[in-house]
């Protein structure tokens, strides 16, 4: 009964091991099959080798493989070491709300929230909540309140989106890394922060997961070692926009999107970007104002001409952090919402500005990006435990 | 400008203090105004007591109070501590999905979840996922296919209900932390960890915010300190679920629901029992098998008599943590499941038993009540950030 996927428990000896690469081994007197498997039915075979697609179709089953083991276990070394990162630093942790009335991003890619039963619903009233509820897609809002009690503020959540592009970089549901800096007014203090978050938790979690993280870079990713290396060892790299925008014009290539000032950066930009930084994080600010949010700050470099934002890109995923200094002045917050006709929506936010308020501002990250681009994982369905996107939502 | 309220940037010099309670103070030589505060506008006031309630109805300003300031330090803590103390026990963090297509509990009372605009969802499908998916009331299942490849693993993350009943304590969205553990065969094991996690992490959060416990234990909840005491000092008292029902029928007291072998515990029979018990949280095991989910495992006391259920009770809030051994008995499981007609739908449930499996358990804890109860707060709107119950999703 003592097969492959059988769950065993074991009793005996720890001895010294004469193998290489182990120190101990037990020296076993008594092995009690615990919970028998029938290998013929069980769909992981021994010594196989398995693709991460064919894993994908056994969410119950693939974390017991080396691959989702490994990658399971560095998630987890990494919620521990963000949050550390944070403790360390002073910033209070904020449980922002899932369920919202907001929409932060303004991008209407939302799901919305009502009780499955209508029975459910409180009675004469449409909603639940009495107004339509939505799922988060930023805390950003949510702690910017926080900012104002606590200086530095962070969150580390569920966030969703109702894409129904399917990408290996996007999934309906993932989780971010959010932080809120009041009394900050340069976008170099948000990037000093980001850079130094990066930096710490990826050496604690390869200096805590020396192995798992090994099993990325010499078997999923070969070389990628090197260029995790060279991410870490350097000074990321800045360009405003419009510089960002001069090297894609000189770059000789053709692109499928031309690029051109006061339109988004492309997937293909940001690679190149990156290829011509040499492989090295390069941060990427003032952006065009009408490519962002209401609650960036006017850089007032022209009329309406560029917002304090950044991005910062690495390789293979592309953009894996964004931040902004946040609009903090009355007047320019309140005209930008009237135009935008959601001056009643976002009283409650002028009045953070009215009441004792302070430059300020934050970032936040893609947390499965992040996995993805520390160990060289192409998919991102392979570094959540389980993935949901359009057509799957299984277990 | 200098006015309460307003947010203050001072420079000085940090010296001795002379006054009791505070070993230094800062000796200002310039105090500049950030950002004014028109204090007849602003809704807080300088030494005016406000009540909870009303600052419920302040969500973008109420963390600026002492009293909401010391609640979301002591979460923040709380968290921290949390993630500290099963890291430190060789748990695996695992983020189980908020999304999901199960409905752990059974009860029905879930939220579902599709996108809010028509054109999001895939073509020709009725639904986003192809499937009715809802919001997560429990991690619980998730977790249990994650203990069979990490042995010990937790999560601690937001949960729904969609309860149209209003009470202090319960809220739509909150959040519980989640363990399960392979390879354990008694409900000893489970309460053990339970103890454990309770009085370590509390240690750690009354030690690391004294002065913000102290709020509570003062001001909030005269004579809070003392009960808390009891709480910690003492080792928790175990009874079945036979004896806890014995104890009631002996009462003397007029109880709304009459105590009766077969029937849920009610608030009132909970706080009977602690009191009973003089203020020390009670272990309460081995529950009716029809009062039970599907997934707890059957004692074999008699044809489906009891489960090995276990509750912990605790002074002011009643249930606080909710355990159980999982049934591992494949043939046991799956009769169970056709009778319930729930055979298909949990079909990967019932592989996990059929490779690889042992005997295990675990546990959930209500964040929020666990905040009520170390801080002696009585409405949990007053212990979460941003409180969504029905009628109410503000900000």
């Amino acid at each position: 009964m003592l097969t492959f996927g059988s769950s065993v428990e074991v009793r005996g000896k720890l001895v010294k091991s004469p193998h290489k690469g182990q120190g101990v081994e037990l020296a076993a007197e008594n092995i009690h099959v615990v919970g028998p498997c029938d290998v013929l039915a069980f769909p992981l075979k021994y010594k196989v080798h398995h693709s991460l697609e064919y894993l994908r179709e056994l969410p119950h089953f693939r974390c017991r493989t080396n691959v989702l083991g490994a990658l399971l276990r560095v998630r987890s070394e990494a919620t521990a070491a963000i949050h550390s990162y944070f403790k360390e630093n002073g910033y209070t942790h904020i449980h922002t709300p899932i369920i919202t009335a907001n929409d932060c991003e303004g991008a209407g890619e939302v799901f919305k929230v009502e009780p499955a039963k209508e029975e459910q619903k409180p009675k004469e009233e449409h909603h639940f909540f009495n107004i339509p509820a939505f799922l988060t897609v930023s805390g950003q809002l949510h702690l910017e309140v926080m900012s104002g009690a606590f200086t530095k503020v962070f969150t580390f959540g569920p966030t969703f989106r109702a894409d129904n592009s399917q990408t290996r970089r996007h999934l309906a549901e993932f989780y971010m890394v959010e932080a809120e800096l009041f009394f900050v007014d340069t976008l170099q203090d948000i990037m000093q922060v980001i850079e130094d978050l990066f930096k710490t938790v990826t050496d604690r979690v390869v200096s805590n997961c020396p192995q798992d993280a090994a099993l990325f870079h010499k078997r999923i990713a070969p070389g990628h070692e090197a260029k995790l290396e060279k991410m870490l060892k350097n000074p990321f790299i800045t360009m405003s926009y419009t510089e960002a925008i001069e090297i894609l014009d000189r770059a000789g290539q053709e692109f499928t999107y031309k690029p051109a000032w006061g339109q988004d950066l492309q997937s293909e930009h940001e690679k190149h970007l990156v290829r011509h930084c040499g492989g090295i994080p390069v941060f990427v600010y003032n952006y065009p104002y009408d490519l962002k949010p209401f609650y960036m700050r006017d850089n007032e470099d022209g009329p309406r001409r560029t917002v304090a934002a950044v991005d910062l890109l690495v390789p293979e995923v592309g953009e894996l952090f964004g931040g902004s200094l946040r609009e903090d002045r009355v007047d320019y917050l309140q005209s930008r919402l009237r135009r935008l006709m959601l001056e009643d929506t976002y009283r409650w936010y002028v009045e953070l500005r009215q009441f004792g308020s302070s430059p300020h501002g934050g970032f936040g990250m893609g947390f499965e990006r992040y996995l993805q681009c520390i160990l060289g994982v192409q998919n991102i369905k392979d570094v959540i435990p389980f993935p949901r996107f359009p057509h799957s939502c299984v277990l």
